[in-house]
This record gives structure tokens, sequence and C-alpha cells, in this order.
């Protein structure tokens, strides 16, 4: 499987993607799933994908061959005016690498399927992300969820929903990532680190960051071994349960 | 969707089901998924069940008139002499129950399958617990794997991981679960209270508690509501995270 995010901040973007795949548990291998085109001052787009790692590997070659031939009849990421067709392209795209790998029956069937995270900002518009499905259609983060999963999201989206602040800096957002993919990690094999992250900060049109962290990291070492005893003593500050109240009853 | 979880500490068994059935988002409702059976001072077991509701109640039902029936051939939770027996009883019953509802083939598809914690103590043997599959399999919980969860478990997985102790008291276990379940019920609307709670304590051959914790519990209601600031302070208590060191990497 595979664990991707993206946050929507009011300085900007955050993404955080694993980079685990495996064909089985006994075929385990490390695969980037996190992609950036960018155009310095005019456009930075960044896209995650989780599924099915010949459907996704296809669809960004298409998308990269598109955009390393300009005359090509087809729009391609570095030339759509707006990030709404940027996810227009990429979900067609995405469409018919389904419907091709799966013998020409339009059907997102789960051997074939993919999901992605595109994010970025084309100038003229506002910085944004969309969420496509394997349908080729696809929805935008809005203020009322400011944030976007793919592939095992579920171990991780409950500090998500409870410690995410749109005022949130990009130190804060990473931390509260790394938090969210431990958590992940610790519960579920099919994801691991490294994990790529990518920083934009609102109206620069330039990547603040795009970088790796490791396994070993000490950083990430250091949320790793203290969550587990923040999350112990966050639980025992908790008030205690009494059950005696509980245990006249008989249900 | 439902989630249940079984704990096994070293002091009993204690367990949790939510209430929650639905078909589709605009059909739901509220049903038991925990069922008790004993005789006190000589057997206390409970089931708890996930999955499709038709299943899981013929199931009951039939484990259940075969209870009151004690002249009949089927052996029956209430005769069986050891919990791995009332294992294997309870994974036939609902093998046969999947098997005859998918109209005689043999198969579990998603549609009539059901999953189900078996726990409890016959006297004579330990208290333990078992996970039994659609397929009418099951595995036994070990101090390696010391609790059990079906349906929707990834969301309040990581509490788990994380703050399981085998030596806590029922009340710390009871409000573990509720954290789980909180966190659970706050990431999916298809997990809900009333949550139903059994604490059994080994040797006992008697239920010590078997109540229903309402959402409107004081209780249930300090716990959901001092978790997100629990967690939010948590995670405030985390080294912050400097991107200096990374940004000047380009992965």
């Amino acid at each position: 499987m595979t664990y991707c995010v993206g946050l929507k901040l009011n300085s900007g973007l955050v993404f955080m993607s694993d980079t685990r795949t495996n064909a089985g548990v006994d075929n385990i291998s490390k695969f980037r799933k996190m992609y950036t085109w960018q155009v310095p001052g005019e456009r930075s787009i960044v896209l995650m994908t989780a599924g099915n790692l010949a459907t996704t590997q296809t669809t960004i070659g298409l998308l990269d061959e598109r955009s390393k031939v300009p005359a090509k009849r087809q729009p391609s990421l570095l030339q759509v005016p707006t990030m709404f067709q940027a996810a227009q392209l990429v979900g067609r795209t995405l469409r018919e690498v389904i419907a091709e790998q799966s013998g020409g029956e339009m059907q997102a069937s789960a051997d074939f399927s993919g999901t992605m995270i595109l994010g970025g900002q084309i100038a003229g518009g506002e910085p944004t992300m969309f969420m496509i499905y394997p349908e080729g259609n696809f929805i935008e983060v809005s203020s009322d969820t400011p944030f976007q999963q793919i592939g095992e999201m579920k171990y991780g989206r409950p500090i998500l929903v409870r410690a995410y602040e749109p005022e949130m800096n990009f130190a804060q957002a990473v931390k509260l990532l790394l938090v969210s993919f431990d958590s992940t990690i610790k519960a579920n094999v099919s994801v691991a680190p490294p994990l790529d992250v990518v920083t934009y900060p609102s109206d620069s049109f330039t990547f603040e960051g795009r970088f790796r962290i490791e396994e070993n990291d000490p950083q990430y070492q250091a949320i790793s071994n203290g969550w587990g005893a923040a999350l112990r003593s966050a639980f025992a500050s908790l008030p205690d349960v009494n059950l005696e109240g509980y245990l006249d009853s008989d249900a």
C-alpha cells in the first residue's frame, strides 16, 4: 500500500508520501510516489500517487512525456492555465491508463486502480489541491476539509482530525505529518520510510523545500520515540473511569 | 460497519462493541453486537459480531436455539467442555450460515460475510479469546497479540498499540477502549454509541460488569472532550521540527 497526505495551510501547501510498495508481503520495494513539476515564478505542481504501481507510473510517464514535448497537441502540466485544468488532465490520463491496462473495459478494478493527490499553484490562481479518483473525476480541498489522504489513511487520520490547524507553519505541519505517518507505520507494514516531503509557500511559485526524511533521521526518530510516551501521558492525563456506576446496571 | 475490541489483561477479559449498523448511509439502525452466555460458577462466554447483520443474527439465533434445547444432538455453547470447542462450534455455524445465505456456494463474499470475537472462560481452562473468520477458522489471542479487533479497526489501533498494558485494571482498560472507540467514532460515521461493555475477572465464572455506555454518559463525554485537548498537548510536547537541515537537500 501507500500513505500520502496533502495539507492546505494558510501559508501554503505541505505534502508527504511514503515510499513502500508491495506485491504481496514477500515482494517489497521502494518507489517514489511524489512527483513535482515547476516553472519558477509561474507554476509549482506536486502529484502523489497510490494504487497499482504500473498504473501510476504509466500515468506519470504520459504526463511527463507530454510536458517534455510541448509541440504535441495534448495540453501538458506545464501548459495548462489553471490547477483545475491540471486536475482534468491528470484525471483523464489516469482513467485512460486504467482503461487500457484493464483490457479496454472501462472498469476501475482493484487490480489496476489508482488514486492521486494533485496540488500546487499556477500564476493567476490560488494554491489548491485535488483528490483524483480512478474514474478521472476529482474533488477540491476546502476550508471544511483542508487535508486529503490517499492509501492507508485510517490509522493516521485521528491525529489529523484533532491536531490540524490552518495557522500552522511548515515546521509544525511537517511535525504533524510525521506523527500521522508514524502511527500508520507502527500499525501497518505496507507503509514505510523514507518519507518524501514538499513545502510550498503561497504565491512563491517555487518549492521552499523538497526533501527526503530517512528512517534513521534524528528528528523523525525523536518524534517516533517521543510519540509513544506522549500518547501514554496524554492517556494518563484523562480522568479515570469509575466503573462503579455502571456495574449496577445490567444491559 | 462496526467496531469491536476484546482485550486480554492479566486480571481478565474486557470487551467493547458499538451498536451502529447501516445498509447504506441512508439506512442506519442500532443493533446489539455483543452476546453473552453463562452458567455461573462454571462458564462465561462473550461473542461480538461484525459484518452482514442477517448472517451474524442468524448465527447467534442458531447458537441460542442450540443452547436452549440441550437435548439436541449438536453441542451447544453451554455444553462444550473447552473454549477451543466453543470457537469450533461458532466457526462452523458461521461458515454454514454464510454458505446458506450466499446460495449454497461456499464463498465468503463481502455481502454475506461476517467476523466474530469469542472470549470467556470454561471451568478447567484459562480465560481466552478467539478471532473467528467467515471461513470458520480462528486464531487465539496470545501475549504477543493481546487484543483483537473486528470491523473498522484502523482508526483506533494506534492508541491500543501504544497504550495497552497487560497490567491494566478494568477501569483503565475501559478508559483505553473509550479513547480507541472515540477516535474511530470521530473519524467514521459508521461506528457510533451507545457502547456495550463486558468485564470478566479471571476464574470468577461470572461477569463483573455487563453494561451500556450511552452517548451522553458523563464519563464518556469527559474522555471524548478531553482526548482532543490531550492529543494536542501531547503533540505540542514533542520536540519541534527544524526544517533548515532538510531545505539544503533537494531529493
